[in-house]
């Protein structure tokens, strides 16, 4: 008897040459010889020094400048834009080689934009706008043209938004695309989820045994092959939502619900640099051209002015009740209760209604439907889905949607729970000696620094900020030392799932994973957390030195 | 063999003890005799000159003052706010006598408020607030301390939105109360919806054969019993969609669709204080105290200003394809065309996607669960749903709620409208010489000038800004007149809703009835479209002498 082999199902093939020919689009001068490939796998942490090692001087010089210093030398001339676009093209082409970042590579369509751009400071002897020659990369929802949009489907790859033949394959551009390119901003390329059929699973690049928990953007970061990028998020992970909760020409699975929108977030390297994206982007009036964007022109006289007013204040939730975060979480959290104390700021415990309660309003909302687009968008291939969405589905079957009845109890819990919150922040008006209630909130993003895969059990933390609509900016406090993040002998779990939760922790496997904090404000208040943000980065920095 | 006396149903009782309750809240020397009432049953209009007729000199006297005349003179304290609160409660009582307008009577709790207002100006000499003493009337959905709230069904009376023993009743406070307190304003009573089980028909006061179109607000408006009166929509009739999303502390039946949320509208005499109320109740900042309200402070630099500006430009939709407005209303359209014509402003026919497109998203979104809400406060007394709301219920049982994927369906189809609509308006900037696009659209309101009960078939002028979320404001130009407005020989019906529509009309029955047109802004732009209101009345005036 002989065994015929299995033929490969068609949806690897597809995914397989999706790959491949995204990797073409790489210059060969630019591909890594395998031994490189291959030593980069088996190191811990593949940032900073080490992909810094692989560059030229030239690209390295470049891609490492602080970002405004970066854009003040596209702004007088000194760098080109095909300079900098093409040095970090490269730097993105290196780490997209060692862990498969990148879903779309668009270092063509870049650099054709940023030969226009030389050519207009040619012609004009001033930059185009703001960002002028701004390397970016998005998350692949936002249509580029030249570029495909698969949202990591292998059934879209072809297709507008699972559809053949409606000519916008390509050609296509996002409102916020558009916004971007009217800046001065080049995209260069867009990244998956964490995990995919197409690129299989992005490693978190500081600690290569860890998750890049949620969406991708976050590891193409600290790669910092890109000086901005834009996420999205309706579950959290790092995000800011912004009062940009438009999302004009955008795919975007779950857009059918409205309730708890799907928010544009920014994520960079520098605080000054994401303010000056965020006030550019709000400059091109986005209002205009997506009913769903608040009129909301930037707002100076919400920054934080220390001449102008009584030194703010802060609350500090180290944990919800429920979960406790692992410990490199909770030292971050105490290393910035220490800066901030340091420098003469006050700071509180803050009792508002737990986040653990959004656990509740969290899912049904995102997830009560079934997700049946994300369900016909796998039939389409008959791709499986990966591990981390297979609980969207009932042993592979699409689940019976919620009934609307019990959907609206679970939105009138979220009017609720916004209510009580908001309620609670005013009143800390009566700790505070300043006249206002606490100006931010500083908590754990997750009570993970980076995860391993398979043990991420908890998403309050984050998805909390989406129930409530708030403002949030994720710093980046401190790396996981397996020599002092232990779980102390006196540790007491606060709940079962704390426990277990507790217990997936290793030290050894998490050390070197950043460890963030989040620090949170009341919706739309972009200005004002940019700045305590910077004020809170400030006391960070001197608290080291 | 006997027949029994068929028992009056308990509910029925409930209702009338109510009716009763409320007019003995009316003073014994404010009481009209059975003579008088059955006189004004029988005459067409009990407006203006009959209603005033009744009153004593000094309640007329105060009661037709112009509205920013009547703030002078409680601001500089030739009038106290118990004389005002007075002469409005008497011309308030006599209304209600005459067409049972008022639900919820609250002359003695006004009457305490002003005292307080008096004394406060006396101690400090000077109004506590720009709305010092000022009558305002809401809708029976505002909880206000020492009345009750039932939305008038049965089932609520003696309870806090159907639940007995929460110790709320009669205590319990909107947060628009508060503001509307703290600002000087004095709620004397509230509405009903216009047809209830508990006050019965609310007939028009300019016409009692004709209907007040939705909910009373309206009524009370024509009749001059307060100054003031807010008023809550998600379907329309005379609303002015504001910022003020948030209806924290509010009893709202279907409060748990958030897609397309009920918003406050105010109704008033005079545009310079419907301007004031908005002014003064954003100045208490209710976004600090309600997470649904937008945090955008009065902004006087959208106020359209003939000295910075090119003059402004209107649209003009004379129908929406589907049906064509009865004649009084085109009539009003012609007017308000040929007023604002003869002073120079251009006026463009307005092309957008038609708002006939709205009436397949608002129903699903508005009513698609099956109002389970109205259902079971109709089952706490047994009451029957009033003709009006008959067509929510399946023969009497309640309807299956849509199913949610489909639900999201018709989420994505008004996402899709908004952004058709808005590229649309975007797009008109290349009719006009401003520079800018059209700067508001004139538009009927419904098809009717004021409908015969029975006889209202189509709302989707109104429903449509609903489901925009855009601004619009109301704004009455002329009387119905049956020598003038007849159907010509020449109409010929949109289709099979129009002919229906139009059969529908009666010249005869519908003279007298006010005839309104609305002015409609993209959303969030009250400031800008309450200056274009003035300009526009100031044409009409101009035009009318």
């Amino acid at each position: 008897m002989r065994v015929l082999p299995m033929a490969r199902p068609r949806w690897q093939m597809l995914a397989a040459e999706k790959r491949q020919h995204e990797m073409s689009k790489i210059p060969e001068d630019w591909l890594l010889s395998t031994k490189v490939v291959e030593e980069a796998k088996n190191r811990k942490a593949i940032t900073g020094g080490y992909i810094e090692g692989l560059l030229d001087p030239d690209s390295r010089r470049i891609t490492t400048l602080e970002s405004m210093e970066l854009l003040k030398s596209l702004g007088n001339g000194s760098l080109s834009a095909v300079q900098v676009v093409s040095a970090f093209s490269k730097r993105a082409a290196y780490a997209h080689q060692l862990g498969n970042y990148l879903l779309e590579i668009g270092f063509d369509v870049g650099l054709e934009r940023a030969k226009q751009l030389d050519q207009y400071y040619q012609e004009h002897e001033k930059p185009i706008g703001p960002l002028h020659g701004l390397p970016v990369t998005l998350k692949d929802q936002f249509h580029i043209k030249g570029l495909e949009t698969s949202m990591a489907f292998v059934g879209w790859i072809g297709t507008f938004e699972g559809q053949k033949g409606t000519g916008k394959e390509r050609s296509f551009e996002s409102e916020l695309i558009r916004e971007l390119y009217s800046l001065g901003a080049v995209p260069i390329g867009k990244a998956p989820e964490t995990n995919n059929n197409i690129m299989g699973y992005a490693w978190n690049p500081h600690n290569q045994k860890l998750s890049t928990g949620g969406s991708s953007g976050g590891v193409i970061f600290s790669l910092r092959f890109y000086q901005r990028a834009t996420k999205t998020s309706t579950g959290g992970s790092i995000s800011m939502p912004a009062s940009m909760n438009g999302f004009k020409g955008v795919a975007n699975t779950g857009a059918g619900q409205m309730i708890m929108p799907t928010v544009a977030g920014l994520l960079g390297n520098s605080l000054p640099m994401l303010q000056l994206v965020f006030k550019s982007l709000l400059s091109t009036k986005p209002w205009l051209y997506d009913p769903y964007v608040v009129p909301i022109p930037y707002r100076s006289d919400q920054e934080y002015r220390p001449s102008n007013e009584k030194k703010p204040t802060f609350g500090l939730l180290m944990d919800d009740g429920t979960v406790t975060p692992h410990p490199p979480v909770t030292r971050a959290l105490h290393i910035v209760e220490r800066a901030l104390k340091a420098e003469g700021y006050q700071v509180f415990d803050w009792d508002a209604p737990s986040v653990s309660e959004t656990s509740a309003i969290h899912g049904p909302i995102a997830r009560g439907d079934g997700t049946p687009d994300v369900w016909e968008a796998l039939q389409l291939s008959g791709e499986p889905p990966v591990p981390q969405i297979q609980h969207l589905f009932d042993n592979g079957k699409l689940k019976e949607p919620m009934n609307l009845v019990e959907y609206e109890q679970v939105v009138l819990h979220m009017k609720d729970y916004r209510h009580r919150y908001q309620e609670y922040w005013e009143s800390t008006v009566e700790l505070t000696d300043t006249g206002r209630p606490i100006d931010a909130v500083i908590m754990p993003v997750s009570p993970y620094a980076a995860v391993q895969p398979d043990k991420f059990m908890y998403s309050a933390y984050s998805s909390s900020i989406n129930v409530l609509d708030y403002t949030s900016i994720t710093i980046s406090v401190t790396f996981a030392d397996e020599k002092v993040d232990i779980v102390g002998s006196s540790f007491e779990p606060l709940s079962e799932i704390d426990k277990k939760n507790m217990d997936a922790y290793d030290s050894h496997v998490t050390d070197g994973a950043p460890a963030s904090i989040q620090l949170v404000g009341p919706m739309l208040s972009e200005e004002r957390l940019l700045s305590l943000a910077q004020l809170l980065a400030d006391a960070l920095a001197k608290h080291r030195s």
